[in-house]
């Protein structure tokens, strides 16, 4: 247990005023300071590493193109055909849903593709100036839209699920200043999955207000409530692109094939928004009068003249292992829900409790991340994230606050990708033991 | 030769008024559209795309980080430490540039670096937020500044070369908006080299006004007027760093190392420009109150995530090999030169002339690029760009206008990549020959 004076002089000597203000990084930066006088390493459960190796195929089809040289040429900034194919191919078997080649676009990750895509959603259509987040989400994409100035509003799920979600939207939607409506599905950090029932009526409303749905499935497939692993087979994700066709899906190969380093993600389109008329950007921009075509020419071309060629083909090949089924990329991911299981019960039996508890009726899908509180005794409520963190913190526990993950709930967010030996477990245990005793 | 009513015909199927204000996508369909009425392959001499074979030591130090299995993990955002460490010996050895490891960060190509230095530099202090072009330069700088929203200004350097810069510098850099000075050295699509008197006008009119030199070095030691190829030995290509403080390089592996489908670029910072205070950075985004680590953290990170892993031991790689005289990127490059060499040639038989032609008192170096001039027999004077492409294409030329390269002056650019047989240069001359008898 690390004293009080201890944690407050840590804090000070990294100019943190408040632990449950700190980014991921400082955390982990106060938790590197503190283990010296922990004496031993801290329990690390605020990284979203993946742990699992990378998907052999990716690399032996990225190594076999280095073979060929294919560094020395620039790649099509619009996708090279095999990869767009490729990928056609796996939303139609893990998505249930038909887009042709041309509608899928490599990008240097999600995170380029969410940068890339909030210009272009923002700029398409006069006086469509906003974003709207269904938080809580990831805390990039609202820095993304800080730093590019561009309006965004968002609200907290928690109470707003099922049909409470359609008044909540249309709040925010008849103003007509919303573009998009973005949001992850499962999410990080509580896991939560929209139900096919609240897909429904984002999609419906996205139609009625006009808006653009973009949805982040980085862990497509990750809901193990049911099984999602077989290509070309009932039962799919559901997702928004059921029911309306002004959608776009980003899937990233980070977390689906553990291939996090090679930065690759395909950005889908629905054809019809594809094919888009936008004479806004063909005035601003000279180029062309459609959206994918200023989405990839203007904006994916001037970020970083397009994705890496190598990687192109690692991307294609484990997408192709996967619809032909050579690997099953849920079933390499049920580790991480093993972890959770096993993790919650850990903090169960201290007392905490899932704050995102439920999708509709059902209880979450255990996952990469899940959400935690917990009865502080003091005063019967739950125990305010300061509160929760700094205890948790001088028992040898990292985490992040809910606060800083757009969610306005009290408790930390969970990642179980640094939990793999049973000592972890123990160490877990033995250290929420403490921190119950901590007055 | 195609007939007049042809070449209309085709510009009219493509949607374009003047080939003169067509980007060199729409010019390379309107070639391609036209082939079939000229009956053979068009003369390509508007693609700049690097014909040589990527460098083997990035190619194998990539395989082998292939091998193990580096894509499952995120590399670091500010680089990984390998890589740093070569970046800053590359810039002793061949710039005789010292700056730390730190200083040294990876992007997804010099794309990536100028579209997040033009946000930093634009948002970094209050009332400074204008980019200062020294033109031509590549189009894209302007695309970039034009979607992120970003206030620019520019000037044709063939007016102002030497002491006349100092003025016209001045002149825009009075009104204290300036926040950076921006230019390519050498430049696409002139190969106009900055000299060395005009580099410390520069750096001193920066150090005057406050205002940071971001100088692009994608072209480093391809002035072959002088040999640069020498690690750690003189002379070095001159630039601005040597005279300020306030800078910032962009070398890319694209073009040195013939690594383009790599997208890999190193943005260096000047030891000082890292450790700026920020307040107004720490303000807005909270994370910390350098402009290094505000570049990295907040704007390359939600750019991207970092750079792809196995990328950087490529790099590195590559770096390292040249530093220690394992190979010599610029003898490889000179390929380049000769070919520009012999294509003037071919051009000035016909009488056309450099529009681009001196550094100082010296003959510009041949290099990937140069742009070429004609004297319109019916005015004396310069033949206007409209006029003059639309003639070339319908003698089976392609090429693109100065007036899309943001120079003022009437011509066009030439890049030397295509040519390499000799048959090139002989179908060249014919169909120059051709070129001079329309009426």
């Amino acid at each position: 247990m690390i004293p009080e004076s201890d944690y407050t002089r840590v804090l000070r000597e990294h100019g943190i005023d408040k632990i449950s203000q700190a980014n991921i990084r400082q955390c982990v930066a106060v938790s590197k300071a503190m283990e010296p006088v922990l004496g031993e390493p801290f329990v690390h459960l605020e990284f979203g590493v993946p742990g699992l190796p990378a998907c052999q195929y990716g690399i032996e089809a990225e190594k076999a193109a280095l073979e060929r040289g294919v560094p020395n040429t620039y790649a099509n900034v619009a996708g090279e055909p095999f990869l767009k194919e490729a990928a056609a191919r796996f939303v139609e078997a893990f998505l249930d849903i038909k887009v042709t080649p041309e509608c899928c676009v490599p990008t240097v990750g999600s995170m380029q593709a969410s940068y890339t895509l909030f210009l272009i959603l923002s700029q398409y259509e006069k006086g469509r100036d906003t974003i709207l987040f269904i938080d809580p989400g990831f805390p990039a994409h609202h820095t993304q839209v800080n730093i590019l100035g561009i309006r965004a509003i968002s609200f907290d799920i928690y109470n707003y699920r099922g049909q409470k979600m359609r008044a909540k939207l249309e709040e925010y939607l008849q103003s007509g200043r919303v573009c998009s409506i973005f949001y992850s599905n499962p999410n990080n950090p509580t896991w939560a999955c929209l139900t096919d029932e609240e897909l429904k009526i984002i999609a419906e409303l996205a139609d009625k207000y006009d808006a653009l749905v973009v949805e982040d499935l980085a862990y497509l497939g990750m809901d193990f409530r049911k099984d999602y692993s077989k290509p070309f087979q009932p039962p799919f994700p559901p997702t928004a692109a059921k029911y309306t066709q002004r959608y776009m899906l980003l899937i990233s190969a980070s977390k689906i094939f553990s291939y996090a380093g090679g930065r690759i993600a395909i950005a889908v389109f629905s054809p019809r928004v594809f094919k888009f008329k936008t004479p806004l950007l063909k005035e601003r921009y000279g180029l062309t009068d459609t959206f994918g075509g200023n989405y990839i020419y203007t904006y994916l071309y001037s970020s970083s003249s397009g994705t890496v060629h190598s990687t192109q083909y690692a991307l294609a090949a484990m997408m192709n292992a996967a619809v032909e089924g050579k690997i099953n990329f849920v079933e390499d991911m049920k580790e991480y829900g093993r972890r959770a299981k096993r993790c919650k019960e850990v903090f169960g039996k201290h007392g905490f409790y899932l704050v995102y508890d439920k999708d509709g009726d059902e209880p979450l899908s255990d996952g990469f991340f899940f959400t935690m509180g917990y009865i502080d005794p003091e005063t019967g409520q739950p125990m305010e994230c300061e509160k929760l963190l700094s205890r948790l913190m001088r028992c040898g526990i990292c985490a992040i606050t809910l606060n800083t993950t757009c969610s306005e709930q009290e408790g930390i967010r969970i990642c179980v990708s640094k939990l793999s030996s049973d000592a972890d477990y123990e160490k877990l245990d033995k250290r929420l033991e403490e921190f119950t005793k901590l007055k």
